[in-house]
């Protein structure tokens, strides 16, 4: 009999998991669509409920919504635990963690009254990425899977390109705070900092600006500086989409050797020389 | 009778489509510079008359520049109509809802007074796009889808990095509002999420700024995430400018001497002179 | 006589234009230096007579200044006159115009006091451009040629984006007018549509900013769309750079058939196989 | 006698050695480490020392973090003197000015109370630059040296760019000094050039704006050319990067079947698998 229950759990398990982890029946994409709209009513409910006028007005009806949606979110996120074989496995990756968090600032609203809606909507937007699953087009898993690529081959260079930032943006806001002062805003070297950050990302808020003729020479450098130093980051990853683009090694290895990176049109491996 | 009616009438229409349509004829080309001259006059009293000062002063002559203009274009949509052998699939077309659109605001201003000038300047813009069926350069029409080529062979890149930027820019923005909050400016999240893109799109107004050091130092995370994020949309557009613009040599060998990278109307080898 | 008066006339004329024009002999080249020098002195003195304080100051010594350069560079244009042998297409020409108004501000000063300083500013920074002249070397020219060369071929392609830029933010500019109104700073079409140049081109001054929620929902637009518009001038020049420096023509001439752009190593023109 | 100590103090500079200038041992290795963290706790030390909330209440803890790395630096100073062979070349090499530069300031102040900590701070943003001699990872060291490389080709090309944009912002200052005049923030031609920069780089700070009709669309002329004109070093940048990384396959034909674009490490021909 126990082996009966099993098989019933196992049929309901896998129906489940169909639905849930699977776009490919109408039931599981009628799920998948169904998350993605509750998805995009949650974000607005909670961006609209931090607006004072419409908090007054609408407060209660963003609630019923807010918790109608949890509750979906939290019967989903106890559909997938059951749906998997190793459900701790999923509960501890990167989208089990996503899924709790979204059920559970509501909860600790109902404990702690007050706080908590607006981490909820981080978490949501968050889970607005979870849509690229159920898209499963291949244009857009290839387009996405090539931008992170080329920034993934890029990040050393990035990662030096940064460095040079920072340590330029410490030394000129270093010596903005010397020239302009705590006089003309330059209260302090973290606020300088942040200015000469605002200035050669060329952002420009305008909140603080130099006053002193040499304040002034100084920002023009820094802002001719800022809009040439845009080149390289912009070089580099331009680059990279050229290299990946250039269509001319396939992924096939070698059986006799294990060379790769062989061209598109090899009948050869250019290493052994054995047919492929 | 009906007949020669009817062969009037097929003559007249020919030469209304000739002058309307082509821009071969002197009459055509007449037709699409007055035209053209007409467009341009009409964006300017537009622009004119929304100026307090110079309404005061000339608002009589304008409307009655306004009023030329209406009737030319109306006349002109008539023609267009008439002209065709399909008037349904005009009046329904791109071009044809724009031509529509050129000549009812004034009428519209007619029946319910003060209103509808705006909107007109608008359509009278998009007009302008119209400009380039007249030019007939193959340089402009030729450089013009080019460009949109390349945008649209990028468009599925182009909606990832978007929707990452909008996500990039709700979570922020969330951010934002937890850390300044409404005393500061953040006074909703969707005002974080504006002041986000004013912020990562380097814009930066300065009409709302961090004023807490942990605001300023979120506020420097997003400007130089913003300031090297710019490089994803130039990468993508200049690989596929790049792609298009490169194919120039071929990949026939010399059968004399394997010399290769022949030009593609090459009819000779480049280093030996035999017939390719 | 005539003639001898004719020969030292044509020695003093060939001694001049060596100094003047020729940068290869000392004397040249000492001119050249201090001409270079001279126009320098003169743009810093213009800017710093600009300054009220050191106007009342030092102006004096600036006028002093400044009428020794002019009667310096009016004995140079003088020179440049006599020491060509077609002195009217010198006149006439980009840099003999350039060089006839860095002398005529001050005398015109002189008729009409108080006015010409500034328009002798701009015209003495045009005169900086003829220091590429004194380098003289392979690299500036080289460099420089290449930059407008690059500009020069994309220059329709510059132009259909220009404009497209242009009517997007007459519309824009027209949408927020209707948006914002007059009472949000937003006082007139043309207003809107410089505010709207300010946002798409990622300037943002501040000076007017939209403030009702729709205002700032089309300003996020226009921003998002700003900066992703920016990769087409960029991805148009970076295309261009590639293709001039992927140096694999020259400009060979076959003297058989006038084909051209042949391969650099080429030995037979490829049209009709002639030896090269 | 003189010959042992000679001999132990060989040995003692050689293990100096070791520890300071190699980071393959352990020791050397800890010591590369433990510099890296004063440098980064002494930069930190700076900044919070210029926030005047914290100066008052902490002064004294960070007066003698800053004494402790100063006399850390110190202690390497002479060591890294006394462990090279030729002290001279070390003390006037650009690291050896930057060590000594490290520790001067607080040694200064101990003179001349009160000044010289943001000075520190400057010189020791920069010793952080010596850090990637401690990371000795291929990845950096080759990633900088490109990025540097590729900068220091295109920088007869990059000064040329310069130059033309110092010109056109004198030139467009002087302009908007003429059009918008003192009285709207335009006070002299230097804050016309500042404000012309701060247009032309997409900074705009807004804290001078265009008032006047004629002054907001010269304003527009010179954020179009701005938007535009940043192309150029983008171009320039991506164009070099290209041509540093496309060097991959060479011109290698295979004896057998004339194929050709082998890898340029191949032995074997990848069509006909002939050796090459």
């Amino acid at each position: 009999m126990a082996s009966t229950t099993n098989k019933i759990q196992g049929g309901f398990r896998h129906k489940l998991h169909t639905i849930i982890y699977e776009a490919d029946t109408p039931a599981g994409r009628f799920f998948d669509v169904m998350l993605l709209v509750l998805i995009l009513i949650s974000v607005v409910a909670v961006m609209l409920e931090s607006v004072a006028g419409i908090r007054q007005e609408y407060g209660e009806e963003l609630q019923v919504i807010e918790w109608v949606i949890t509750i979906f979110f939290t019967l989903e996120y106890i559909g997938r635990v059951i749906a998997v074989k190793q459900p701790l496995r999923y509960v501890f990756s990167f989208y089990g963690i996503i899924d709790f968090l979204a059920t559970i600032p509501m909860y600790v609203g109902l404990v702690f009254p007050g706080s908590g809606s607006g981490l909820l909507l981080s978490v949501r937007a968050i889970r607005l990425l979870r849509i690229f699953r159920i898209l499963k087009l291949v244009h857009f898993v290839g387009a996405s899977n090539q931008l992170l690529e080329a920034i993934k081959k890029s990040r050393v260079k990035i990662a030096v390109f940064l460095f040079s930032v920072i340590v330029l943006c410490i030394i000129f806001g270093t010596v903005m705070y010397l020239v302009e002062g705590p006089d003309n805003g330059f209260t302090s070297i973290p606020t300088s900092i942040y200015w000469t950050i605002v200035t050669l990302t060329t952002v420009g808020f305008g909140d603080i600006t130099p006053v002193t003729p040499l304040g002034q020479f100084v920002a023009m450098v820094i802002m001719v500086l800022g809009y040439g130093i845009i080149a390289v980051p912009t070089g580099l990853v331009t680059a990279q989409f050229m290299k990946d683009s250039r269509i001319d090694t396939n992924t096939q290895v070698c059986h006799n050797c294990s060379a790769y990176n062989h061209r598109d049109d090899a009948k050869y491996c250019y290493n052994c020389g054995a047919h492929l």
